[in-house]
């Protein structure tokens, strides 16, 4: 049994709120259980210099917890001169995801810098972030296509992420922090509102999977996308 | 004229949900105006090793900015790898105007943190976070008396803060951002919610003003704050 | 067709060199075709603050790369002043990988680094040192062993990893660095020597892909796994 | 009784040697009693980026201490690798209180940039620096003005500040150390030599003081204030 | 007696392996006994600022150990965030070494770094730099000549270093290890094939010595600079 | 003939003012012509962790430049976050040659750090620092044996630095700025009271030299320190 009473192919309430800040071009608060992301789209002119030039657009990610966000206190990475591991590692695949759903020719040379702000985490903090960073950056998009900015529209499927492990032997999907400390296998599975594999990261610390495992978590991780997707369109009036 | 068509002596709309984060001691988001601020305090056991062993609590405070709390983007902190100056400058002086209304024997070995993060700006974003994050402290102070752990009340009085300024010649209360970026003459008050003065603040750049101007911008400080005092005590029940 | 000429299947040539410094409890240099990685493992008595005094052992990975490892040099990260994203990105995994095929209760509280550092890259550099690192690791505790320090070995099954991916439209083994640069797909695989899961990554950036893909490129891997794991026996003489 | 035996409202000896080192463009040694800052201009015709073309100059600062300035051996920043807190505060601080005293316009597009290096402490840096640093500026600008280079005096009114406290219950002018480290309030006013304000900030720590008491410490400061302005006056000749 | 039985005035065993790795434009694995150096070089057409358009070449080093170089593992610098001061101290004495036997005006305005990374340590590192770091150079200048780029060789005459010191009392020429810890007296000599001297480096800590010690290192540093300029002349071919 | 007029082997004026600060336990302002060094000694109970125990004393140097004390201003150390490597070079230089000329076992196991900053810069400023930072040093050291800490003096011979170099074909002593940035050779000599050496430093940058000049250079050293070491006993008064 899971800790939060859930079965074991059910994802926590999922709520996403939109324009929740006035300045951001785009803007979400989601909330995955009691896991809540502010994410925000900043839309700007200039692009990376690696790509200046090439008439190819850029969307990139910074992620950040606040420092009382966890059970106890974190201590502020600005406070403590730099970003650590995890948030480098977490930023990366926040960018990455998202960018593997763009048409970067058809957005142009702009970039949209999406920021992922956990207010509050209880696992899957990653998960959250890109799919609501995706909520900012289509919100974003759509302002740039209704000024006329961008004509074919860059964003042609949602992208979503949802976790899944073994949690006491058992795959289970969405894991809250209680199951995600536990986990023998922890996976991240970022995925199109149709189903194509975006990216696939499974771990196992002090442990090992196999290959039937590791179907039944991409089986759940298949449901869990498809209900975030429809959430996603719902909340952006797709 | 204001820009918000406000009256010269009227603040912005000012309101305060408590217990917004479920993992922190104590918890607030004040909102002044387009001004808001997640404020949580977080107790811990340990005090730092200056006053180890004197018996005193300490009360300590750190600020930060979302990214995209303002009109363009600022860079992140963490990433920048370094905290600004002007962090630095407010972040010292919420903790120091904090610790001023805290009765540090009362309080007893024990250190309070209060995080004090920008969620959105529109100016007063420094005096929003002292006033929020006394309520996150009252409410952590609460818990510690609640269960015993401290028996004399630690917090007599309660402090808040409020800016004022010179805009357009005319002395004003609690400057949004407009009037901010404007102003010549721009001060920051922090009191008790008896009237007594902890800390002040005025500074005038490319400009200069007389002790007339200070004291009519006293006046007006002293009635922002007794507003904001009496909404502290509705929110933490006091 | 492949740049390097080889089958979809066929991985380029490899060999690990044992004992290649005097001063390191284990090391190897290890060659994937023209990627050449020098793996050394230190053996300390300490562990991190976290485990003290639980009895568990400890197993950690640094990794870095020659300025002039590359096709163009390198900025040094040690002059840069930090290790870079992708450089911490890369030793986390290397870190995580070896120690899920430690036995840390065996192993005892004791501190095994393994350093990884790219004299030459050629493509798969991260998974090129899992393999020698744990070719490192072994040497390392079969001196424990042989001095009694250690009686149950640690290490069950060797650790060792190849990199997939979708090369012009067709899954390939081994990608070399002409493949990873144009690769639209590409996974990282580390897998124990008896072909259980450890660490599964696969990205696609401004591409997706599809489970068949998946399997396919799962296929290959145990493949390349399979002929490490042999290879890693024989340097090492078990 | 103050500790040093002076009246309530009497001033440290001070003193104001110029053109103390041969590179500078202004430069002055100036000491109230121990407290001894050298303080040097450097003019330059390039300004921050934020104004460049705008036809407008900039003035701006920094502050050190040398690390055994103090009583006991302070860290040295640059070993540390930053600016403390403290550090930026000042320095910002004497920035602004000098550019308050600067027509921009008159000016011209070109930097000054005012080094404040404190060589012994007693109390009372930030205050000596401003004065002080007045001092440099004012020797850099009058090189300007010979050379033809500013026709039209940037400098209207010199620019001093001074400290003054609650101190045993009594307010009392320009704290020195033994004294500042035991005030109940502490203020330092910057103040151009005709008695306009420029900055005021007064603050309390673990205490809170009265308006009434505000106004005594206002008195003390524009005496002090004007005394300093006279030697400002006297040692650059105006 | 020396530690290794080695005459007073007799090298280790030298060996320069030259075209290492298949990036660089030059690259040796210079072995002096049991210290090992990998030097690269990289060609580069831009210059730093400070002699853009002077038509003059430049020519830099950087140093670096691996981790486990040494007897006990060494924190990585990259992780440390910063090069340690003996690290910058020994590339820029590499970095002066190189440059005083290069003629500017032939090399022309391109720039060459040398990065001299040490696989294994044994006393005299930054020697072995030096000598290897001139191979490299060497190597890719003659690329340089054979692509017709520069007309006028600008190296004349090999540069190579060698340690010398006090050893129980005894002048000894190329210190190892543990000769190198216990030395009162200990130098390094970077000098030309044919005897001219670029750098003299002697210091006593803890002790002190005469001018007739100094020059009974001198004698015996001609000695070893003499060996290895003719191994250079060998490796490269002149 | 050289700038300032002066012989080949004539020194700067050159004068040592003690006790100039009153907070250091050592102290003198050293200037050697218009090279002028503020040099302090602090005693310290505690030693670094490597000789904890050990009942050796230790004696470390810290340098710095005030950012105006060269032509045109350097950048603030402490506000690029770190020492340069010029800095580093240069205080690791003072501490080794200061330490030579102590007994550390007469010492006992405390810590004299000596903090060398330059007021005005002119060329030398490290070797004024190590022949001002001996007179701070031995105040210092005056002051724990007047105290009957220390028993058996430590400081048995001064211990003085000058420079010498071949500028416009002539070897010469003491080289001022305008030599120093013209000098082929330029050497640093550090040496005891009698004559004894303690460090040589010689470096060509774009040339070389020869033994015959080195030697040229060993003697105008030898007198020039010999006059340092007068004015040391001078200033102490031993």
């Amino acid at each position: 049994m899971r800790p939060s009473g859930r079965d074991l192919s059910e994802m926590r309430q999922v709520s996403i709120e939109i324009d929740v800040t006035k300045h951001a071009e785009g803007s979400c608060l989601i909330k995955v259980g009691d896991t809540h992301v502010l994410c925000t789209a900043t839309l700007e002119a200039r692009v990376p210099p690696f790509i200046k030039g090439s008439g190819l657009g850029w969307v990139t990610a910074e992620y950040g917890m606040l420092p009382r966000s966890t059970t106890s206190r974190m201590r502020r990475e600005a406070a403590a001169g730099k970003q650590g591991g995890r948030t480098v590692e977490i930023q990366r695949l926040i960018g990455r995801s998202l960018r593997a759903g763009v048409d970067r020719v058809a957005l142009g040379e702009r970039q949209i810098t999406i920021d992922c702000d956990v207010l509050q985490a209880d696992g899957g903090t990653r998960c959250a972030s890109i799919t609501g960073g995706w909520v900012a950056l289509r919100l974003a998009v759509n302002k740039l296509m209704k000024a006329g900015d961008v004509i074919s529209d860059p964003l042609v499927d949602p992208v979503a992420a949802v976790s899944c492990g073994i949690y006491a032997g058992q795959p289970v999907l969405d894991l809250d922090y209680p199951e995600d400390s536990e986990a023998g296998v922890d996976g991240n599975f970022v995925m199109t509102g149709t189903g194509k594999l975006i990216e696939v990261q499974m771990s196992a610390e002090g442990s090992v999977f196999s290959r039937d495992q590791m179907n039944q978590l991409m089986d759940l991780a298949e449901k869990g996308v498809a209900e975030l997707a429809a959430l996603q369109k719902e909340a952006t009036g797709a």
